[in-house]
């Protein structure tokens, strides 16, 4: 890092040094994110609502392409409905913040503020579901929930979190499983192609999946220190829910059956991934997909005349081809340079007197640092291109850090040196017993991630136990 | 009303004999809306949601257009905080949800569920403002808020509600009441154009004013039973909640000031303005503007050969143009005719094999139930034309009505007859003195709904107490 950047540096711990402080420093300094008076609590500011926004939007366009209806449910869930199904009730209980009065009155029943919304969603299903010709019911809501965390971080683990929540009935458990598969398809999707991170896909173990679920989906992406982050689930309930609260419809022999359901959520806690997998130690670094800015034009030397003059009419061409800002304001270039930085606006344009001469501009790449000249008549074509080269580059960045730390273990030793030495994911066979899952988060901190859908052989027995291996699964510490 | 419509009508009360069952009907019968399990919640269903969607897209598109920033504050307040300004929490404190426990334990101190979130907004600003430089502050969340109230109705008067809360921090009380007005005139402009209601435009009397502000502007609509309707409200805060919560800045001398706040906001009660301005005894009708779907596709005779697909034909044609939908379930087309009225769809497309025949289709207005064909060719000429006429047909009409439901009146005992035989809005002349306005309230069940902003001198005395008139108001009884 050249000297130039000494200013927001001095404030953003070296991530070698210390990757949570630099993580709580990129957040801060980019203006992502302040803290909330209650504990736990986030506030989350412009720069970081905007990008929050466009992932929304995203994903948003592909639910509803995907045939989904965006309802509203209410914040309020009462207790004698949490507590209607048992897996459920038992995983969310220990975290739920009660209501206990409303105005002066003490309420007959407690309220929870909702930790999810199964509950609701299962009992208007209860009594709207009737026929075979109400199925599938696919609805979708934006909406924040609340979780009492003890430790909190933000994005990562906030007490209250934005989310996405997809709630659907299905007439059978092939319909569900489809459906469970299509959305973490969806949500593979925004994340790799918007967000530019790379997932692996997989089943969640029994140990790991949602309190309720018959079994959960998984997309997990690897962070800069090696570590994995859970970016997304879809869960099938099989009629787990519909039995708890008695959903049922007639099917077309006019025969009572249960519904089949499922849930999928994606939460603000991706934008921590999008911090950890594409930050570095200048700051953010945004994938121009979801950029809310994807240019920043900086007027170099422009008390001189003209300058400014030719700065606005380059923003005006190119505002509709790109999201472009310009930032014509009296602070130094220096400063902008490393203000933009840090907020990880993808492209930099500085436009000077003597590029003014030249007809020309200076492109500044923000992920590689790299420089190029560029003809104003050129540009046009070139802006959108390169912003696809940074968004590729992102990708394969991420995919090749990914490859660097994914490693094979088959016995115990192995397992404990690779994620010493390397961290990330280790692959491993497992016997499927839940005692080996719960020795090797002991003895390692590694947990299991995911059971990929696209299985290997890589021995023939329990990386723990010895035993006959059942299946290949993928193993690291985590977020 | 001819026969066909009798399904549906049956399940809706007329308006004349009952509107508050009407409303409630209309509210259910068009899939607005349900009851959540707990009192005074509820859930929106998809054709209610997509309506609302509409509306903040626009009204979210305009905040933006006018320097705001979307943020995200939390759902929580701490007890002090929301005691910090006295007014405000005596105004808000009886209707206030509260957190006492998460998990297991009990709270150190009490939590508010946001009922508002000026003490939020305030806190943050007194520590994140510090320079003239720094303002002005330009923030606005879309959010969900919690009031406990004692009798509750759909999109009326809910526990929880959404809305948009704007809040801004000004340097100057000149800055802030042009912020308090641009954005009175944002909210007419979203309210008059988009959802075609006309509203009245004025500042509440001091009894009417938000809890804790200096004055509040607000726009006033009439609903078909003569009733008003607050639509929205722009509150200019003076500096006091920045002197209760110590927000400063330093000028451009080096002294240090007081801020000056506004804060403003749109919530899910104007989609309750929304059905009494436009409805009718066959349900919902729906501006153009605004509806998910402006023109439903009704096949007729759909089983003859080649119905089906010149309809998803035309389908497809109209898609880039229009939001058009279709029906091609096997309900008879009568049931559809009524399903759509219901549901408020400007315009309804038929076509059968006749109308294949000649190469057109009929299009029926559901503001008016005019019918008229168009040749297929002249449809995408047609169809934009007739949703324009349709939007202000819908327009002129509740501005009819309110022509018609304003009345004068200089005395009590003109102000009680016209009220009991015409309601609506009586416009008459006030002294000033709170006392003659709960009078009035006490002895006619009508509140101040605004003073104009377009003052006149209808009267030279007070219509209660016939002292000297100050200014003009305008009464209502009001939801």
């Amino acid at each position: 890092m050249g000297k130039k950047n000494k200013q927001f540096v001095e404030n953003v711990t070296a991530m070698e040094d210390d990757f949570a402080r630099w993580y709580t420093d990129v957040v801060k300094q980019a203006d992502l994110v302040d803290y909330g008076p209650v504990r736990g609590t986030m506030i989350i500011k412009p720069d970081g609502f905007a990008i929050w926004e466009n992932i929304r939007d995203e994903l948003d366009r592909q639910i509803k392409a995907t045939g989904h209806s965006n309802v509203s449910f209410p914040l309020f869930v009462p207790e004698r409905l949490l507590q209607k199904e048992k897996d459920h009730v038992e995983g969310f209980a220990p975290e739920v913040a009660w209501v206990t009065h409303g105005g002066e009155d003490k309420l007959a029943e407690r309220i929870a503020v909702r930790p999810t919304s199964e509950a609701l969603f299962s009992d208007y299903y209860s009594k709207n579901i009737h026929s075979y010709r109400d199925l599938p019911m696919l609805y979708n809501q934006w909406a924040n929930v609340v979780r009492w965390e003890k430790t909190t971080r933000p994005f990562l683990r906030s007490s209250e979190f934005h989310w996405q929540e997809g709630h659907t009935a299905h007439a059978t458990d092939a319909d569900a499983s489809e459906e469970t598969d299509r959305m973490l398809g969806v949500y593979a999707d925004v994340v790799e192609n918007y967000l530019a991170i790379p997932v692996y896909k997989g089943r969640k173990t029994d140990k790991e999946k949602f309190a309720g679920a018959k079994y959960t989906l998984t997309i997990e992406a690897l962070m800069h220190d090696g570590k994995a982050l859970q970016s997304a689930t879809s869960h099938h309930f099989g009629s787990g829910f519909a039995e708890a609260f008695d959903i049922t419809y007639l099917d077309e022999n006019g025969e009572s059956q249960f519904v089949h359901q499922t849930s999928w959520g994606l939460s603000t806690r991706i934008m921590g991934a999008l911090i950890m997998v594409h930050g570095d130690n200048r700051g953010l670094v945004v994938p121009p997909q979801i950029a809310p800015t994807q240019a920043m034009i900086v007027p170099v030397a422009q008390h001189k005349e003209g300058v400014l003059d030719k700065a606005y009419d380059l923003r005006d061409e190119m505002k509709d081809l790109v999201r472009v800002g310009i930032d014509a304001s009296d602070k130094k270039p220096g400063w902008k340079f490393n203000e933009y930085e840090m907020k990880g606006i993808p492209v930099r344009i500085e436009m000077g007197p003597k590029d003014i001469e030249k007809d020309q501009v200076v492109l500044v790449r923000r992920d590689t640092g790299e420089k190029e000249f560029v003809a104003r008549t050129d540009l046009e074509a070139r802006l959108p291109v390169l912003l696809d080269e940074i968004q590729q580059n992102l990708f394969d960045k991420a995919l090749a850090h990914r490859v660097e730390k994914t490693s094979v273990a088959t016995d115990m030793d192995e397992f404990k040196q690779t994620l010493d030495q390397k961290s990330g994911f280790i692959k491993a066979m497992w016997c499927g017993d839940m005692s080996c899952e719960e020795k090797i988060k002991e003895d390692t901190g590694a947990t299991s991630r995911l059971i990929p859908f696209e299985q290997e052989s890589i021995a023939d027995t329990c990386v723990c136990c010895g035993k006959e291996a059942k299946e290949l699964v993928y193993w690291a510490k985590a977020y």
